[in-house]
């Protein structure tokens, strides 16, 4: 019988690689051309979504102390910038690569924690601020990463024809 | 200091009401008439995500054995047709009341589970298989629910007026 903390991770691991799993379902079914269309009239395009969601993964790596932030240029046209405001994006085709390697790297990461290191602060807590808010840690981050993919996933199947 | 379990329920129960409270922030600014819109072109409207999400909810209260669903006669046009396939939907002002009574009623229940109560399974899971797969508890269906209410609350935000 396995330990509750053991059963939360593998709750907690189970779903980001769900939500994953689902999205790179979902790329691999849309072109490029479709990446460039709008998930609805006025709103963001999917090559956008998809900058960001690769942004703010990357982002995971420090916030859960894995390492640096490995693509930080994507930063200013996918997080700072909105949609249509930076003209140079990189290439859809290097999005995808940037994409999986991404993810890979910190499901990697996040598949090696111990049950105690999931209950560990994330790194943009102080010590005395989570002695008092002992929920401020990675699993945390994670829970409301797996959120945020689960949101802009939903819009980003609106481009899937039908 | 608050044990591992206390800590993580606190998390999920957290994100469960996050979620819903920016569900209902939106649904506060959205009109009756802005929620018959379609999210997208061609895509499922505003009032068929809101009657979809109130059923899904109100089914986790027997999945959760927390009694029985309540407001039955939604499932056909919103848990087993897809939007427009039923003309004589429940009035969006009828709606937005069962949506509240529904959150309310399964939040209240969540609320006030214990941590063991939370590792517990859920009720269509056999005994037997609940033995060799303890993360099939109602942590696992409030996990997977949070995930399901961002994926269509991510839709929604698109009826949206800048």
């Amino acid at each position: 019988m396995s330990q509750p903390n053991e059963i939360v991770t593998k709750i907690v691991l189970d779903n980001w690689r769900g939500q994953l799993a689902q999205a790179n379902d979902l790329l691999n079914k849309l072109t490029d051309t479709d990446l460039e269309k709008e998930i609805a009239p006025g709103k963001n395009r999917g090559i956008y979504l998809l900058g960001h969601l690769t942004a703010v993964h990357d982002r995971m790596l420090p916030l859960l102390g894995f390492g640096e932030q490995k693509y930080a240029h994507l930063n200013d046209a996918f997080l700072v910038k909105a949609d249509r405001e930076v003209n140079d994006l990189p290439s859809t085709s290097d999005l995808r690569e940037i994409w999986k390697d991404t993810n890979d790297n910190l499901t990697s990461h996040l598949g090696k924690l111990s049950a105690d290191e999931w209950m560990q602060k994330h790194t943009s807590v102080s010590d005395e601020d989570f002695a008092k808010e002992p929920h401020r840690n990675r699993m945390n981050v994670v829970v409301g990463r797996t959120l945020h993919l689960a949101n802009h996933l939903g819009q980003l199947l609106l481009l899937k024809q039908k």
